[in-house]
């Protein structure tokens, strides 16, 4: 910070009321090695070139698009999309932007707040898992409601997303796990920058502007743990692509922000977090893209309980049927049953937390989406009668990511699956027709198998697209 | 927290794909003391009598809300303003209420964004000293707007005003210094809280609902000190007006949030904050209004320079002349001349930070407000040759409050003015009229005169307003 810059902080700050204590403390808590990480990642936000990236990482931002999007339109019509839009409606909003899922179009800025709560309100959105960042929602949402208004290409978009999404979780990487130990939820917190920095992307600001944009989303961090297991959660990444988006409009339009507001000792970093290595947003910056490491839930519960599914639907794929099942031995780390260890679930949201219940989804439907985790499953007779012959032992020499199951067929056969690395991990990613069956069990539900196989379709072709308006008309019911 | 939600809480971090720390370090920041202050808080917004304090507290909400209309009608044309109306403008708004100052109507929330930006776009509005918080902008902004479309009347607006005050400032003196210190601007941070507050009351949500509101806002901390001296810090109170007032109506729309969301290990306040001092926000509560501990500016400029702009006004109003001054002996805390010692500032803004400066425009004018701190002003003659003449001396057993001057006149006579506590300290509170010529200097230049007079007689009567409308209607050019 040069003097004049020093001086003017110091004589606002005499406007405060406050000029003595701030004058001897304001340098305490510098950290005098933080590079100007707000300009670097404004000038790699607005000047890395156009597909920059092999074509590995352009398909993972395809594959990203495509997961949130199916999520999305997914919960459009939970209670938290209808609790939200009807709040948004008391401002009359103008129809700009497609909510995904539902017929009514809003304010941009609205638009994005909405898709990002329904795109995590299932929990069954994307994770990085380096940081447990879902990267797409605050990122992903404001992007297609500004794609839209702006008639942007997909190939544009596409661009901002990988360079948001890279923001978002290189920010998260310089502060993980304190950030998130803190109590923030690190999705919204560092989501807001994504977002603002996709933005800057796709409004083409030059490196000024986009400083400003972030600086501006600096200012917003969103979201505390504490809201975990209410609709506050899922609106965490709809505010942080809310703010993002508009931190992005009013640096366009001129609004200024500290130029170093992500790396001063009173700005975003430093303030909310006392882990900031500054090495992780600058590291094979433009070369290495975190994106690459995103992975997408196959299932719609804790990830503990994946393993146990994945086995029992690689028996399913074998040929067993449930009732040829006599008896089934399932051996699993001691936390898999210390934290699912629930026998008899009575409604949909506590058969999430029971490994049998995931066993006997795997293994009667092959899948374990939002669907198959209804209050009518949970208590159909045949499901009750599988789930309760599945024998659970806590077993300290099997990982917490695998699972052992020995089943006893009728005729006293017996097949026995190891799951090393569940479907979904990055060890063994969801192929693209997983993502589409995915896809199709979160959509069709809402706007119809046919629409839903359409979007698909839109969803791959995306950086092809001259715009992404027909993508958008393809969302609505 | 009983055993079932705790069970969630550890559930719904499975999700997260992070369990096994999660398992173990839940309840390692806990506080166990903590006392339910957000169902605390709800129960008070939504169940405090309309008026339940003395007529003192209301006349302080009066002159609270007067001189936040005066400091925003004020900066309505700043280029901060223009720049945030070109983003706002972007969402194509409906025209549901005014912005202060301007002709043009756009959507409450953006109208409470853009009032709270340009009410601080000075660093001339209130001052609740024990915390620096500028307490109306953010709650005042939400208020208004909220109040134009669902047609409150004027005296529940004043209620409203009382309690969203009392909750900012109460979790700002739970906080501080802690918390500013940190690097938050308490403004921002705090200032969320009492918008959502202020509007749960003004919508009349019962406990539950309002404890919703809470939980939400608590989620949206705003604001870095970083961001001083440039659009963004304005920006904070704006922006938190603007998230409180949706956190308000996504609780009506029964938006859910955490019951705990303040107090929680991982709620508000463990996060923002290592200093939590609960009995800050349950103490008294009902019967002390922080608001009554608010004080305003009269002048633009940084408080060390206050008592010595106090000192010539004084003499001003003693009858001294600029033209009959032959010298001016000042003396002043060392602090004073560290901070604002500049003798031959260039232009307006420098101005600010000249204690010179200062004493010339109190003595010229009798006043040292916005308008005073004009490029024309700080280069006429006249008050170059008068600030010239200042001789001052650093004196520490003086203090930082406080001024002595000793004029010595043409006619070799002296004049000696000494100021314990300038006006508009806690001390020495401005008058109501003080607070009216203040409004004239920010709202003449931009309403004239007339209105200005007629929009200061609405402020006065607002508790007697069947809505408020016909205010905002008088506060646009």
């Amino acid at each position: 910070m040069d003097g004049t810059a020093m001086q003017i902080i110091i004589c606002r700050s005499i406007l405060e009321g406050r000029l003595p204590e701030m004058a001897r403390n304001t340098q305490v808590a510098a950290d005098p090695n933080a590079p100007p990480i707000t300009q670097i990642l404004a000038k790699y936000v607005s000047s890395h070139p156009s597909k920059g990236w092999s074509e590995a990482v352009d398909h993972e931002a395809s594959r990203t698009f495509l997961n949130w999007v199916g999520c999305a339109v997914g919960a459009a019509r939970h209670e938290a999309a209808q609790a939200a839009l009807a709040a948004v409606r008391m401002l009359e909003p103008a129809p700009q932007a497609t909510i995904l899922g539902r017929g009514e179009r809003v304010d941009m800025a609205s638009a994005a707040l909405v898709n990002g709560i329904t795109s995590h309100t299932f929990d069954f959105d994307d994770t990085h898992l380096k940081t447990v960042i879902h990267p797409a929602g605050p990122v992903a949402s404001a992007l297609l409601a500004l794609a839209e208004v702006t008639g942007a290409s997909g190939r544009a978009l596409l661009d901002a997303l990988v360079l948001g999404v890279d923001v978002e979780c290189r920010i998260g990487n310089m502060m993980y796990p304190d950030h998130y130990d803190r109590g923030w939820h690190i999705t919204g917190s560092t989501g807001v920058l994504g977002s603002a920095a996709a933005c800057a992307r796709l409004l083409g600001l030059d490196e000024r502007h986009a400083a400003w944009a972030l600086g501006i989303a600096a200012s917003q961090p969103v979201g505390m743990r504490e809201q975990f297991g209410t609709m506050t959660k899922p609106f965490h990444p709809g505010a942080a692509a809310r703010a993002g988006l508009m931190s992005a409009l009013l640096a366009k339009n001129g609004f200024t922000a500290s130029a170093r507001a992500l790396e001063a000792p009173r700005g975003y970093a430093q303030v909310v977090s006392t882990k900031c290595d500054w090495s992780e947003v600058t590291g094979e910056l433009g070369s290495r893209f975190e994106i690459s490491y995103n992975t997408y839930k196959p299932f719609a519960c804790g990830i503990v309980i994946h393993p146990t599914i994945d086995a029992a639907a690689q028996l399913r794929a074998q040929g067993v049927k449930p009732a040829e099942v006599r008896a089934v031995e399932l051996r699993v780390h001691p936390l898999v049953l210390e934290l699912t260890g629930k026998k008899e679930p009575q409604d949909g949201l506590q058969g999430k937390f029971s490994v049998y219940q995931g066993f006997a989804l795997g293994l009667a439907f092959g899948r374990a989406g939002e669907s198959e985790y209804s209050d009518e499953i949970v208590r159909r007779p045949d499901i009750v009668e599988l789930r309760r012959k599945v024998a659970a032992s806590a077993d300290p020499s099997i990982d917490e990511a695998a699972a052992d199951v020995t089943v006893t067929l009728a005729d006293g056969s017996k097949k026995h699956v190891f799951v090393e690395h569940a479907i979904g991990s990055l060890q063994r990613p969801m192929s693209d027709a997983d993502l589409e069956s995915k896809f199709h069990g979160l959509a069709d539900p809402v706007i119809g198998e046919a629409k839903a196989q359409a979007l698909i379709g839109a969803c791959w072709n995306l950086a092809r697209a001259a715009d992404v308006r027909a993508l958008c008309e393809g969302a609505r019911p």
